[in-house]
């Protein structure tokens, strides 16, 4: 790049930013959709969100298409709940089923058996037992994101293992980055466990509570009460728009996930990745940026309960011979930007860590290449380039799955950087998209 | 350095970072200094403060020291309170006194006239009405600071400026990086006002209501009260806690300012800055880092109302011969570290960002020279070098001089991570002491 062209890209950059923190977008949507409610896959509530982000597209001025998609249909159901009794006195923890969980039909009432690791499962006596996996996450990865994928396998397959030995129940330690009262939810699999046994999450507060309890009173029992359903699978949308700039059929895609849990209103997962995905398209037309590539916002349907949406939406984009030039998904929350992580031959990675010296005096410094994105992960041309956008992460496991992921915890600022962030990206990789093609 | 030592700081610099994150040291002080409450300059609460702060500091092997400081005793009082009428109705508006205002003495009632700007005021007639400072921070800045350092003119003189023009009062616009309905307090003067009116401030999303009402109601009368009082200056105390390393009267200085304002408990500012500093000396103390430098803690009273603490403490250390090798503060918050901003030749300045490869995988990847921080700046010797610690301030002038101030915005592990960056540098500078001497 010319010092002519470097200074151009300085300034359409300085504009970019400018815009998204002046007006806001992003916020303004993201707080109307969270005012929705949880978007919850299989719910109606769901489905209302991608129709009203259709219009809201179509307002905007892109070609927008729903893709139908197949979603499960697991509902939460009233009154999870889970206690102990101590010396007479019942000491209520708080409590929240995991996606998936079957019910326990009235009270599961059984003795608790912790599990501190995996190692140890096999040296517990678990049967009729809870097995209470109480596996923190490490508070020593600068990216909790790495901490929580450690961690994140006592939801995944807690009940797997415990169900092998025997076990009647499983509660696991929520995953989150600090000691605090919520309960975090989130997928869990029965893959071929020989019972489906219930399952369910305490806080991190609970655990370290039940963990000292426990050692001093090893016989206690613990009780507790899913109300779970798993109802017929049903249909939702993933949402397409697309701002066209040409006539191949080739696309700069830019994505984020519109499903969230039901504790919360999903506004870090993923209303602040989906937002980031349209307002960075949106930014760039606005602005009337020369960008020469099609651009295609992605919101994918059910990104939490198997993701079905971004499985769908690759299938379908193969049989139409729709190119990607590249794929981006933010998924990290809205937080204040950091990073990029790209999934990509070396010599393309070094292209796009050249791009430090004009996003780095907007807080991007860390260009990694550990992962991308779970949904653009699913396509399935392996020579797409894949980028995803990596916010400060100290503050996102602790809302992340939990009651406390709302409007409230989202900044401003923080979200509109993002959003920038992404726009200024997508302009860089048009303007050297000779190097992709 | 040899690649022996560079691999030796890597490990110190990342125990560092484990230690803090694990143990969680300055969160669990910082919750403590807060449930005592404000500790606004002049008031008993920050002189008691300072002295649960010397016991800790004694408790944890420091050697400490108080030194009388000279503090105004400024109170806001009870009832500050701001209204307008429209059509018959009542509007209320969130208001608080600017720190240092003198009382209305009942109700304050005129006609109001909005300043867009400083370059209007000789266009405004403003005899007899009530100046209303409208003028926001500029939201393009990445760093907040420097909006707030552009913006700040119209609390610390506009009083002097409407004064001057014959205005009976001020109310600006509190200097909040977003719109909300918090009212943000801060020093003022009165420097050669002829008179020394009452000034105030209203919300962000108070001016702009005021202002849109305003613009259809040019007549519209405002009416606030304040009911401060200046009593008799008093005494309180910087606290100094050393940990001597060798006989030398030399030192680096690591800092914040015990003081803050009273509508929230200043838990970022500077609560967060004054544990940081602690911290940082404690995790090489507890650690057993190999550090040749005598380290001194200062927390230095009464930097939001005239830095008297800072200014008594430079005066006192030249009196005593005492050297300091570098002068570090944190008084930007207690959130995710970013960079560090140094005063200092430009070859100290070089090494400083040398820093970079060790520090750059916490984050801290911003090396700048745009100021330190206002106590630190009071030391007379220019031959000090000075650093500020720079946080993510997206979200500091948010809480900043408002009751938002509080332990509840502090995410415990950005604020260690401050504590581990401070470590980290001051084990980096020792370990290049020649350098600085």
């Amino acid at each position: 790049m010319g010092q002519a062209s470097a200074d151009s890209s300085t300034a359409v950059i300085r504009q970019i930013y400018n815009e998204a923190l002046t007006e806001q977008y992003t916020y303004q949507w993201l707080k109307r959709l969270t005012a929705m409610g949880p978007r919850f896959a299989g719910s109606e509530q769901a489905t209302e969100s991608v129709l009203w982000l259709k219009e809201l597209c179509d307002s905007l001025g892109f070609e927008t298409a729903l893709q139908k998609v197949k979603v499960p249909h697991w509902v939460r159901g009233p009154e999870q709940a889970a206690f102990y009794r101590l010396k007479g006195s019942k000491k209520e923890l708080r409590f929240t089923a995991l996606g998936g969980s079957v019910p326990t039909n009235g009270w599961l009432e059984a003795p608790v058996v912790e599990v501190p690791n995996f190692e140890a499962l096999d040296s517990l006596d678990l049967e009729g037992k809870i097995a209470f996996f109480n596996i923190p996450m490490d508070p020593t990865f600068i990216n909790t994101g790495f901490a929580y994928g450690q961690a994140v396998k006592q939801r995944w397959v807690g009940a797997v293992e415990a169900s092998r030995r025997g076990a009647v129940g499983v509660v696991i330690r929520s995953l989150s980055s600090s000691i605090n009262d919520y309960p975090h939810t989130g997928s869990m699999t029965y893959q071929d466990a020989p019972k489906k046994i219930p399952a369910g999450a305490i806080s991190t507060l609970g655990a370290e509570q039940l963990s000292r309890v426990l050692a001093e009173n090893p016989d206690l029992k613990l009780s507790f009460r899913i109300n779970s359903e798993w109802r017929d699978s049903s249909y939702s949308y993933n949402l397409i728009a697309d701002l066209r700039q040409n006539n191949r059929n080739e696309f700069i895609l830019i994505s984020g996930h519109i499903d969230s849990w039901e504790l919360g209103t999903g506004a870090h997962d993923d209303g602040a990745g989906s937002m980031h995905a349209l307002a960075s398209a949106f930014l760039l037309k606005k602005l009337a940026v020369p960008v020469e590539s099609n651009l295609r916002v992605v919101f994918f349907m059910n990104e939490e309960f198997g993701l079905t949406g971004a499985k769908t939406y690759a299938q379908k984009v193969d049989s139409a011979g729709v190119k990607h030039i590249v794929a981006i998904e933010s998924d990290g929350g809205g937080f204040s930007p950091r990073g990029l992580s790209t999934v990509a031959p070396t010599e393309i990675q070094e292209e796009i860590r050249s791009f430090r010296k004009f996003l780095e005096p907007y807080g991007i410094h860390r260009f990694s290449s550990r992962g991308s994105g779970a949904d653009i992960s699913q396509l399935k041309d392996p020579k797409v380039i894949r980028i995803g956008l990596r916010p400060d992460s100290h503050r996102y496991f602790e809302v992340h799955h939990s009651e406390r992921d709302v409007i409230e915890e989202v900044n401003t600022r923080e979200l509109e950087m993002g959003s920038a962030t992404l726009a200024a990206l997508i302009y860089l990789l048009d303007k050297n998209r000779v190097i992709w093609e």
